[in-house]
């Protein structure tokens, strides 16, 4: 992943802080810590609190001797797992490691959390401890994406934290995408696009046309080029930088993506070992394979970050490997350096400006009212 | 594709009829009539009648002299472009060769269509001259998709006939998707599946709720089992045979599933012509490619086959080649064989009951009324 230049944000001397929350997942402690040592050795001004049974943790960060004095181990008693309902958690989930996860966040003791535990959970607990950011409707998962140029990753949002959403919360989602990519992928004026079902104007339902004029007006207010409608071909291309869709769409489009990479994926090695020609053939390019398989292993871009709430959260795959989490908390480290949170905020701010700006033009336009002049934004 | 057998359909001695359009894909007339030629030497039953430009498919036609009496030309004028709005083509699209396509079925002079035009034109041509069949609120789009299981192929619905359904369009997608899975796939006893962002009862959008409960007390009625909400990743998998969306969801999934397919398949190549070695192993395992991408082939899956109208109508993909066209004449006539229409038009019509059933049901079991024995469906 492309990283801005760590200069241009915190101060090079200043310690950041990510939570982390060691249970959880589905392999367990052991992997949590064996990628949060990785991720520290890589990044020398991080630190972690990390959550957890301390019974099981502290026998797993005493192997890492040279780490473990920037590990602070808090324990935790209880532990969300996979089939919680989000509302249970929410009313039960004093105690879990997740809750104190996430409120090490909202003490302000820590500048970013990580998870690989329930994403339901995980959303429902970070809206209650860090509530919504000043102006939000929805917040939103947002994902990263392959492309066709080597190290280019396209960002598409809401992954699913919400099944709906009307044209005021896809032009949030597109400045908060945009935002993200930003911070999160260098890219200076990232190019948004509204997913559809066909680049023409007249496609699509009703509230991506709303959401197709106010992105058209609020362009230059959220710093980003709207190059409107794109479609499920374009995900994974190099046509655009943020994917702009609602969380039911995204969720769909994100299992499908994954869904064809894994059957595609088996057919090969099938094919691959199918004659003894293609066994040899497969040796022979196995090197190549390899840099294809580091290329597209989706545990490197491993982590969706919640947008839209008082705290930047980063959630691994429940499924990930050391490898896997090592990539979300270096996400999680890169956003809290480039302080991306405050980042964001200003941003939905503008967001909500320029919604208003495009209500109002909408109204003067319809009331055949002299024009106004628009709110300045920044 | 594995195919029911004809005894059990049309009686063996009788000719079937496929009306087919040989304008307006992106390959031209050449590719149609190559694909059809190959077309009608596998299906001895089977002619055609070709629309077009004459003083073009002329000479294409003869190229194949021991198949051209069983193919009959009709001149038109007239091209429907790839660009041609589908509301300007419903008004003024009169002697166009897909208007005469649709009419020799309307006409009852063809058992079934084929075009490669395009898809918004052709569904509005096939509205405006075939018509609903009786009680169908939305007609689908149903596409087929690759297994892990060699020959075995997923059907979805709707690919983006429409943007929207409500729950009583899911169920007769069910019914109709079924119907086409049985007489298209010779899937006995197909496993619909709704599409939805997770598989646990809370998940997902209102309608969806809906459906589930009609579709759970309406499977029976349309022999097929019901296996509740499937994701994003189940599409491509041995899982489920059917799976039921709406039009924008569908469409968008299509296009993700593509594009990805398109990536691994580019990053594929660059990989095995990166080294000297990958290039040696890649000739040594060509044959072994060779099969897979027979087996993924998108071009032998060819066809979205539009459900809910008084006639069989086939789309093929626009920049279908000769092999593409074939597989799409193909299944149109194998829907004809079997009398696909018929017996898809009784699905609909016991659809519409079980739908009415479970409406009945709903509203006894609010009025908190004595429980009714339902009413007889086939």
């Amino acid at each position: 992943m492309a990283l801005g230049p760590e200069s241009a944000s915190a101060p090079a001397t200043e310690r950041v802080v990510i939570s982390v929350d060691a249970m959880g997942g589905d392999r367990g402690p052991a992997a949590v810590v064996a990628g949060l040592a990785d991720s520290l050795a890589r990044h020398p001004r991080m630190d972690v609190i990390l959550h957890g049974d301390e019974a099981v943790l502290r026998p797993l960060v005493n192997r890492h001797p040279a780490l473990s004095s920037r590990i602070t181990l808090r324990h935790a008693e209880r532990v969300v797992k996979m089939e919680d309902k989000p509302a249970q958690v929410m009313r039960h989930g004093q105690g879990t490691s997740m809750f104190a996860t996430i409120d090490a966040v909202k003490d302000g003791e820590a500048a970013a959390a990580v998870s690989c535990g329930n994403t339901g959970a995980l959303m429902a607990v970070s809206m209650l401890r860090l509530r919504k950011l000043p102006g939000l409707n929805r917040p939103a998962i947002a994902s990263l994406f392959p492309t066709p140029t080597p190290g280019k990753m396209n960002v598409m949002l809401d992954m699913g934290a919400d099944v709906k959403a009307d044209a005021a919360d896809l032009l949030q989602y597109a400045f908060m995408g945009a935002s993200y990519a930003r911070n999160g992928l260098a890219i200076v004026r990232p190019r948004v696009g509204l997913l559809n079902v066909g680049t023409e104007e007249h496609k699509g339902r009703a509230e991506l046309h709303e959401a197709h004029a106010l992105l058209s007006r609020s362009a230059d207010a959220g710093s980003f080029a709207y190059i409107g409608f794109v479609e499920g071909t374009d995900i994974l291309s190099d046509r655009v930088d943020v994917i702009v869709t609602d969380g039911f769409t995204g969720n769909v489009a994100l299992k499908a993506i994954e869904g064809t990479a894994r059957l595609v994926g088996d057919l090969l090695r099938q094919t691959l070992t199918s004659t003894l020609m293609a066994k040899l053939g497969a040796v022979l390019a196995s090197g190549a394979f390899r840099r294809l398989q580091m290329r597209i292993d989706p545990r490197r871009v491993n982590g969706g970050v919640f947008l839209g709430l008082n705290g930047t959260v980063v959630k691994s795959h429940g499924s990930a490997d050391a490898t896997g989490i090592a990539a979300a908390i270096g996400l999680a480290y890169q956003l809290a350096q480039v302080r991306f949170l405050e980042r964001l905020a200003a941003r939905v701010a503008s967001a909500e400006a320029a919604g208003q700006d495009a209500a109002r033009e909408e109204a003067d336009r319809d009331a055949a009212g002299p024009a106004t002049g628009g709110y300045p934004t920044e």
